[in-house]
């Protein structure tokens, strides 16, 4: 049965809700990036997790999953067109939870970047 | 032990990710609301989880919880400073929540209003 909304962001919050799905998206909001790419962004989830995560945002029509048939093989994610027109939304969770870090004297770690 | 974040989104999501706190934070951006408005305003919440969820965000600072000595009492909730800060936010997921509906097809019903 479909679920029934009372209000845009109780549909919003379905779709991209739960603790990774909007970390994900803001990471791919930056630029196509490998699966390892990912991985490494987001050293506090685990393998099984992620993957999960981008198959239910690939469902919902967020993300695009490419694999190219390279040795080793290549996998890459990206948003869909649908998956950018949540920058906004992404946009303003980043600078909120910038914000927010600053003011609470929380530390945020840079992402690790592959050497 | 304090979550290490790796990027400001986690910490945005962490503060107020999950199903409901979005949606009551939403409604508290549009002005005051008494319990009994918010519970109309989202029939798909149990009371239980309304007033855990409420509680945590008066804990985290979000929300203001006044009670009116009131014969019958009366319980309002408000945005902090804080709380009012992630307008653009809350802006961003309802505007995404509206267009997504409009996009697929998904009826979003008028939140009730008091007679």
């Amino acid at each position: 049965m479909p679920r029934r909304y009372h209000c845009p962001v109780e549909l919003a919050v379905d779709v991209i809700g739960g603790k990774w799905r909007p970390v994900i998206l803001a990471h791919l909001k930056e630029g196509v990036h490998r699966y390892g790419e990912l991985r490494r962004r987001m050293p506090g989830v685990s393998e099984k997790m992620l993957t999960q995560r981008l198959r239910e945002l690939e469902a919902d029509g967020l993300v695009v999953r490419r694999a190219h048939e390279t040795t080793p093989p290549r996998v890459e994610y990206r948003l869909t067109e649908e998956g950018r027109s949540l920058a906004p939304v992404l946009q303003a969770l980043y600078d909120w939870g910038a914000a927010r870090a600053a003011r609470v004297g929380e530390p945020v770690g840079e992402p690790t970047r592959p050497t």
